[in-house]
This record gives C-alpha cells, sequence and structure tokens, in this order.
C-alpha cells in the first residue's frame, strides 16, 4: 500500500464530492476497487462481506466497514481523511446501516466492478433509488493522470521491461508455455509488482488468438510467441506490455506482417498530442494494416486506457470520439492474426502537452530467441 | 486450465440447467467467474466486453463471446459443451443479443461477482425481468464437492503447506513485511498455484489487525507474525492456510492464549461430520475461546467455504444452520487478537462420510523462528 500524498491527495474527496453534486447524484457508493482507491488511497479486496464508502452530495462521507477490517481501514490512506468509519459485526446488516444514514435518495451511483450480489441488495435497501455508474462521476476526473500518476505509471512500465528483457532467457524450444509462464509470473513479483495480473504465452497456433493464456503446449523450434503480460505495483498503477518473439527462426510470411505490423504501432504512437481523438489514434494503426492487406486479421481495437485498472478509459476504438488530453494514459497494442501464428506490440503512451511519452521502452524490433 | 473431465464433468451443465428450471427461473446469466468455470470449465477473465453463458430454462444454453475471445473459449472445456459460441465485435452491442435470443424472461438469476457494469445494462435490456442471483441455483450443486474436486483441493493444500513449511526461512528480524511478502509470492507461484490471492503478514501490532496485508514495518525480534497464504491452482481450485509464528522468542501472555487458540481450532475440526450445522462448528472454538477469558478479541466468523472461491458457502458462522454433508469444503480458523499482537491458526477441512479430513498439515504448535 502507497500512502505517497501525491498520489492518493486528500483533497480529492472533496474534488469528488463536488463532482457527485454537479451530477445530480444522491449519493455514491464505492466498494472496494478502483474508484475506492483512487478516491481514498484504500487498497481494500473485494469479499463478500461489504466495505463501502458513502460519498453523499450535501452530507459528510462516511466508510462502512467489517468489523475484522477496520484496523486495516485505520492503517490505509483513508485513515488520514476525515471520514467516519463505521464497523459492522458479523450478525448485522450492513446495507441496513447505510439505507438508514442517507435516507430516500432518487439517484445512487454504485462502483462499475461492484458485485452483482451488493448491487442487488443496495437495490433492495433503497427501493426508491434509480441505479447509475460511478464511472459517470469518478472516470472524467480518473482519465487525467497527475504527474505523480504518469510517475506510477513509468515507474510499472519500467519494471515490466525488466521482466520483457528476461524473457529471452525463458523462451526456448522443449519448454511448455506454462513453463515459461511460471517463470515470467515469479519476474513480474521480483521486478518490484504485487500481483502478476495476467501471463500470456501464446506460442505457435496459439499466438493468433489474443486472450490465449498459457497451456501444456510444447514451444518449438520456429514458433512465434506473443508474450502479454502485466501486474500490479505497490503504488496501485497497472503495467501492460506485449512484445512477439520468434524461436530459432522466423517464418518468411510472418517477418512481412510483423513489420507491417510494428510501421502500425509505431505510427499510432507518434499521432499521439492533445486535441486528437481517440478513434483517429486507431484508425493511424488500422490504415496501415488495412492497405498492406492484413486488415481483416486485426481483430480488436488498438487500445485501453491503463491507471488503477488496466483497463479503463479512454479506449482507442472507433467510435470513441474523446479528444486526448494532457495526462491521459493507455496502450498501443495493435496486432494481426492470420493464423497459424499471429503477432501484437504493445506499450503504454501518456500524452503530454505536446505530444507523447513511451512507459515502455523495449526495443520493437523483431527478437528472435 | 485444466481440462480434466472428472473436475468439469460435461453432464454438470444439464444438472444446471435443471436446477434453472426448478428454482422457476427463467434464463440464468454467467459472466466470467467462479459459476462459469463450474458449469462449463472455461477460465474466463472478467473484462468491461461481455463474455456470458445463457441458460435457458427451457431452451438450448449459448454463450456469448467477444470475437478475440472466441478461440480461446473454444480451446477451454467449454469447447467440449454441445453449446452455441456467439462471437460479437468491437462495434456491437452483446446485451442486445442475449435480449433478441432469450424474449422477454420475468426472472433472470445472475452471476454473483457479475459487474454492476454488466448488471445495469442487463435490467435495461431486459426491462421485464426480476433480477435474482445465480447462487440460488449454484450455491446448492457447488457446496458439495466431488471426490476429483477434494483431490484438487487436497493437491492445493499440499501446495501451500510446502510454502510455509520454507517461511522459517524467510521470516527473519531485520526484514520487512513486504520483503518477506515477495518471497512468499513468488514460493506460491513455484509450488504450482497460477495466482497468489492474497499474501498476509501481520507482524507485531499488525498481527492484530486479521486483513492487515503487508506493510513496510520492519520485523523485529519477539514479535509476533500472522502469516495467511492462499492462492489458486491450474485445477481452478484454492488453497488458504494461516499459520502464527514467533520470531526468537514468544511473549508469555501469547503463549497462554495460543495454546486456547490451538485447542479450540483443534476442537472445531474434530467436530466436523456430517449432520452437525455450520454453527455448531463455529460454537466449539467459540466456548474454548470464551471459556479462557479471550472470547471478546475473537471478532471473526470461524470459517468459511473454499472451492473454485476462496470464501464461498458454507460459512461457519452464528446463525448457518446448514447441515454439513459429505464433500462440504471450508476453513476453520479461529482468532485472537488481544494486542499488541495476535494469533490465528487455519486448516482447509473437508467433510467426510463419517467425519473430516485435513487438507493442511503444517504443524500447528507454535513455531519459533
Amino acid at each position: 500500500m502507497s500512502t505517497d500524498p501525491a498520489l492518493y491527495p486528500t483533497e480529492r474527496l472533496t474534488r469528488v464530492q463536488e463532482a457527485v453534486r454537479k451530477a445530480g447524484i444522491d449519493v455514491l457508493l464505492l466498494t472496494p476497487g478502483p474508484d475506492l482507491r483512487y478516491v481514498t488511497g484504500y487498497d481494500a479486496k473485494q469479499l463478500e462481506r461489504l466495505t463501502c464508502l458513502a460519498v453523499p452530495a450535501d452530507d459528510d462521507p462516511f466508510l462502512v466497514v467489517p468489523g475484522l477490517e477496520l484496523k486495516a481501514a485505520q492503517a490505509s490512506p483513508a485513515g488520514q481523511l476525515n471520514v467516519d468509519m463505521i464497523a459492522w459485526g458479523e450478525l448485522t446488516d450492513p446495507f441496513g446501516i447505510i439505507a438508514d444514514k442517507v435516507g430516500r435518495p432518487e439517484l445512487v451511483a454504485l462502483s462499475d466492478r461492484m458485485w452483482a450480489l451488493h448491487v442487488l441488495q443496495f437495490a433492495k435497501a433503497l427501493p426508491a433509488a434509480g441505479l447509475r455508474l460511478a464511472s459517470e462521476v469518478v472516470s472524467p476526473l480518473r482519465i487525467r493522470k497527475s504527474p505523480a500518476e504518469v510517475a506510477a505509471l513509468r515507474e510499472a512500465g519500467e519494471a515490466i521491461d525488466r521482466v520483457h528483457a528476461n524473457v529471452p532467457n525463458w523462451l526456448k524450444a522443449g519448454q511448455t508455455e506454462r513453463q515459461v509462464g511460471v517463470k515470467i509470473a515469479e519476474a513480474i513479483f521480483a521486478e518490484g509488482h504485487v500481483s502478476a495480473d495476467f501471463v500470456i504465452v501464446g506460442s505457435g497456433p496459439n499466438a493468433a488468438s489474443p486472450h490465449h493464456e498459457v497451456s501444456d503446449r510444447v514451444i518449438r523450434d520456429g514458433d512465434v510467441v506473443v508474450v502479454d503480460i502485466g501486474g500490479t505495483m505497490p503504488s496501485g498503477y497497472c503495467s501492460d506490455c506485449t512484445r512477439t518473439y520468434a524461436v530459432g527462426r522466423a517464418p518468411d510470411d510472418f517477418r512481412a506482417y510483423y513489420e507491417v505490423l510494428r510501421r502500425a504501432q509505431e505510427a499510432a504512437t507518434v499521432s499521439v498530442k492533445p486535441g486528437v481523438t481517440a478513434e483517429s489514434v486507431d484508425q493511424a494503426a488500422r490504415v496501415i494494416i488495412d492497405d498492406a492487406g492484413y486488415g481483416e486479421w486485426f481483430i480488436h481495437r488498438t487500445g485501453h486506457g491503463i491507471g488503477l485498472e488496466t483497463h479503463e478509459e479512454p479506449y482507442i476504438v472507433e467510435g470513441n470520439a474523446t479528444r486526448l488530453e494532457n495526462g491521459m494514459a493507455f496502450s498501443i497494442e495493435p496486432g494481426i492474426y492470420p493464423g497459424p501464428h499471429g503477432a501484437r506490440i504493445e506499450d503504454i503512451v501518456v500524452c503530454t502537452e505536446t505530444g507523447f511519452q513511451r512507459m515502455n521502452n523495449g526495443p520493437r524490433e523483431l527478437v528472435i530467441v
């Protein structure tokens, strides 16, 4: 848990409460997850027992926590906020506690990641309330990273770059994807993350399945391997970086489209600056891949925002006319998957005042291991 | 991903559909998580893009997946089921696809862990439907583990026991909790897990905070340290085991209540057999701790069920009159937290035909490191 006051400034809660008021929401209810951490710095686990920060538009925020979590909550950065903490015992109804305190709200916003288990109980405890998503209120704040948040993303990028720098030591013919994946997961911790959030090692035909994870397939000479990995740092900020490797040698047809992909990824990256739309960055990659005749094999968006979540706003996708601003952070990760292999190259990029900065700086040229 | 057919038998989907029908639910909607994995074997990630298995009471089940996940879904055990897979592109509305296929259901059951992001979109796409929780239908099946599931829990227990066996090598005065935690997380992977789900290293006063995780506190001679750790195996099944260590020496007041705790944990364990209630197991531990005068410091329930989730039914808590049956699996983990230190001892226990089996078998006597 980081208590860096620059990363989780105490005035954020005030700004969020102002946003709640402006949005016409009566009360914002945040269960453990990225919004709660953003607002309070409290890195609580999502569990069946309810932990919930209530931010009423016109009253003091309060935090409801299970009794056995109280000390952890007090010791977290949330303990530095001027927020009443209400502990509940194993035999009490925490939804009733919240309902009693907030009266009869007409419009309630819930964490986007709140479990249905809790959503349905809030719907019952607050029967008069219309339900909305917290992202309506919190995303417009979270989407622009502060300098401290960009520094945290850079630290995460450097950590995952160090893992990728070691991948050639583990990625060898004769190893299974899972064996390589375990080495990578261990390294994600060793390089400073507190969790390994995903480890994709897609070899041979699996390289053509973008969200394949790992399997017991034995890696062979001549395989192409997509390695897409990321974790969460003690700060709460996430890393996410993809490189595609060739084992022993690279097939000629693969070389041809890998070079197209590299150019597309570069073109999308250098197109980033304040004022351009998210979809134009997607288009910058797509036009190069389309023109080279591989368009039908680029089957996903170009990227996703990143911060306290691996996937958050802004999405770099057709139809998203959001204009980039200084501090927005997102992946640029076009892919081409024609089978029997495939490739993806991914960096995290931050929009700056005048252009862009890459958080990942490992080689993008084809690495033959 | 395990495709062990004994662990994820294909007839399970049929049994779940029967349960949907009997419960009077029109359609069960499962997004990625433990229920989806239980029913299909498909270990999908929960993401903003909708993946959803629909199990109508009276029609064929179908799986809606994002286009880029289709190959992974087909390669998963779900590919062996007779289930139509419908891929959707980045610009389509998957909720509309499901609404069109299921007509106008009156009662819909949603995964307990479905995100509010998806719950509210289903509520909009199916405006006539009452919303219920999937656990109503799926928990009564999941709560009794098959022999293959018990074997998977045993494998998980052995893996986490091997990690605990190494804790004395890392837990030393001068190390921070976080440094010890990183070693433990690495070992959780090295011993066969695919994720490290939680690593609690609570030293000194932090031992008295049951859900403390790790901090930068430096461990000192004479500290008591609660180490509560667990992860997920390739099978999908979880481990969870707590031991309390003393560094260098153990304070006398601590020794006194540690021994009470050990007796309470043992008494609750040996009370397990078919027909006794969940709350009676809680009571078996509590009465010993109460009688010894430490009752006010035992501030949580005695345990929780475990399987594809770390916390699931049955909860070993006052008020839960569920009668134990052969195959039910749960933690037994009383704790005493008087401050300035605290202790907890936790094993996973399975109710058998005639009594109980422990999945964790490391020493429960006080270990001084």
